[in-house]
């Protein structure tokens, strides 16, 4: 069980704009080992990014881009007809503008996970997957792109020799094929706290889950993604965090152990 | 005179935006050594970054950021009241972003100039300045900040012990204190081109140019700035480029000599 | 074929965006008898918007509403995951913003007609093509909405007792079902003059045009659509308005016959 | 004192952004009669626009236009240098857009009030006053125009035979001639509850203050500005609406007795 001894916690972060305030970073920052930080398109701003790039630093979180579709208004959650040379540049841009930040503050940029609608497209459009592995590869090599387990853009990644993090959803259904369960459908959200947690453990300590179907799900899982928009949710980061402690993993940052 | 063998010509270029066309980059960049490249908040997008990158490397010409306000709708020409902490993170996030760029395309960044009203704004206040003074430092201290000849800027940057390029222009009238006449006023641009060919000559080769008032004014030039805008600026550009070889100046990237 | 006597020709404009300038809008405005004019979501900006009423009003030019998705750096031509009540309220925020400038001028505002990809969703999309209806009637029933021809749009519409211009393209390839072919499959373009202005005359005279697949489709032509973005679309206009003219057709804007 | 019987008190509404919540809107919405609401400019989109519209309408609460500087990460505060045209048109446009949505949900528009930067400039800046009043004058003469009391620009409206509204802070310090203490001089904000509500009655039935200097100040007070942004704005608007009804104050939307 040694490979299991490690875990990373990571949630979005740095998503306020300007005179916009959004999450509880302050506070969900103490259970996380990794934090995505918006670039801008979708969220944050500079003045949020330093800010967000300094806390991560303090705390030894691991800094990773959090690139999205340039739809502000829309919070990059609505799905775009981009093109792969627009997503391979958009990415790049936005890697780009976070590294600003980590260097000037003197730390390491650790990953790049994609944002919403861009997540999710990516995950199973190969061309535009391929678009967003090749951004991570022209900027660095050594940068760990996350991705959603079992997903195309995984597979991809690894074949391009890339590091990657297989991401789960401790609060989210599965289908038998491994992919989540849409949010448009009943049941995709799992909202009962003690389930989660249960799910959590057993995503990470068996590698499988149980889809919506009945049927087992292999799920790897080197990083397991957490909210932190409200008060519920900083509560099930700290149980959570608890629990994983407890039963014997080590919650660090991706970089340490990928 | 050995010191006078190399000047560098600078123009801004990747200015256009999404559909939007701006400037004959194309053609202006046969005859410039370095080239300011928008990074969106002014004017520029990512896919305009890249192929600007690209074309600049294709022609060995030296890169630079070209930050801006945020005001695209204004191109970067209105004054705005931002903080210095506001101007510091801004340009750090334009030239992370531009960077992004060079790193996919294999070559360095070379220098950064701000863009239009943030460029007069830091030349002239002392906050403002430091604080772009202070970005670059935080981000490269290898960059070139390239500042107005003469500036508080220049001034301050030297005694953060940044490498800095003078910058002239050889069609804009100068007041005897060193600064520009402002463009509201008459005779504040020079439009003959033997004028302005004369003048590039002399600032270059004699340090010195002189002010609407008659007194003759000390302008230092590493770097001259060339517009690409039309088809009378690539005809001066290409006369000017002309005429400095015919004195003896070599034309290379700032990056070669500062 | 007194019902025939009677065509208008528009062409979009106003699209500039504050530095940036596109379209020959001065010139096209000579042979069209609508303007469709951006409203600042995917081109257009309040100054470019206010002198491009100015000058349809001068040339006696219907004025239109041409609100689009809110992607600038794509111009409004990348499908977007947008929801019927995003839809409706955007467009209402644009045609009001259009409006503003309208009655500024003292002028009626005529049609609305959705822009790019837009234009595209609404016409087969019914959720969103009732939307789009729906906010043109919610604020003013009197308003033309400008749909393609044959389209679900233009039907719902009816039946929603707006009014509405049944629109063509004459240098568009039709496929039998009366949708435009896409512009990414070969032959969608007709790029060659003689038979764009064949095709017009034909589609105005007989109300159908041979399809791609050499079927006879049924195409009903209030407004023919034109473009102002080279010299050969202008001399293309310059040539179909003076052939509209010499078969005996009146070039006057929708809002005088529909 | 029956000229004093009636009495409004206006707040900024629906300045929400996409996923961004910004205000207690549907609190605040209780003890006011007139909602000036975001335009997108600095705040507010078109699905905020609607919503807020459709709240006030419901609550008999009159509803205006509150256009900004194009600045929205600074949420319209920092002084721009723009031109009168450009704020007339920019004003012009985002009266426009709010106008929509009044007209989509059947009710009147009933005043402008500039947001931010934009207020302050336009106060006290005659050329961009100018542009401002002209921008509602030729969207609607009965539009009223809500500005600073005592300020250049109520004077010019008035002038012009504009409808205004003199507008006073109850919370905010003011200088003898009668503009407010720049908010970054101490006292300049009034945080005693009591204070401010001693205060609003005082302006409204003496129709004077005290100065910072000790000195009485004139302020004409037909709309009274609160906030709504936190727990505390809350309760004093409570408080406030409940002191000047006890006094024999009727509060009503100012188009009612402007």
């Amino acid at each position: 069980m040694s490979s299991m001894r490690q875990i990373d916690l990571n949630c979005d972060m740095g998503e306020s704009f300007g005179h916009y305030k959004l999450g509880l970073d302050e506070e969900i920052i103490k259970f996380i080992s990794s934090a995505n930080i918006g670039c801008g398109f979708h969220g944050g701003d500079p003045w949020v990014m330093r800010k967000t790039v300094r806390m991560a630093k303090e705390r030894g979180v691991g800094i990773g881009a959090h690139p999205g579709l340039p739809d502000l208004v829309g919070f990059g959650r609505r799905l775009m007809d981009v093109s792969p040379s627009e997503v391979k540049n958009d990415v790049l841009y936005q890697v780009g503008s976070l590294y600003a930040f980590a260097r000037a503050e003197g730390v390491q940029l650790q990953h790049v996970k994609p944002h919403g609608a861009l997540y999710n497209m990516v995950a199973r459009d190969e061309r535009l997957g391929r678009a967003v592995a090749e951004a991570v590869r022209e900027f660095d090599r050594d940068l760990i792109l996350v991705a959603l387990a079992g997903s195309r853009l995984l597979k991809l990644a690894q074949k391009m020799e890339l590091k990657v993090a297989s991401e789960a959803f401790a609060d989210r259904a599965y289908n038998s094929d491994g992919s989540l369960v849409s949010r448009k459908l009943p049941h995709a959200l799992i909202t009962d706290r003690e389930a989660v947690l249960s799910r959590a453990i057993q995503m990470i300590m068996d590698g499988r889950i149980i889809s919506v179907d009945g049927k087992p799900v292999e799920v790897k899982v080197d990083t397991l993604c957490l909210h932190g928009d409200s008060p519920q949710a900083l509560q099930l980061a700290r149980a959570l965090r608890e629990q994983l402690e407890k039963v014997g993993l080590s919650v660090v940052p991706m970089g340490k152990f990928l």
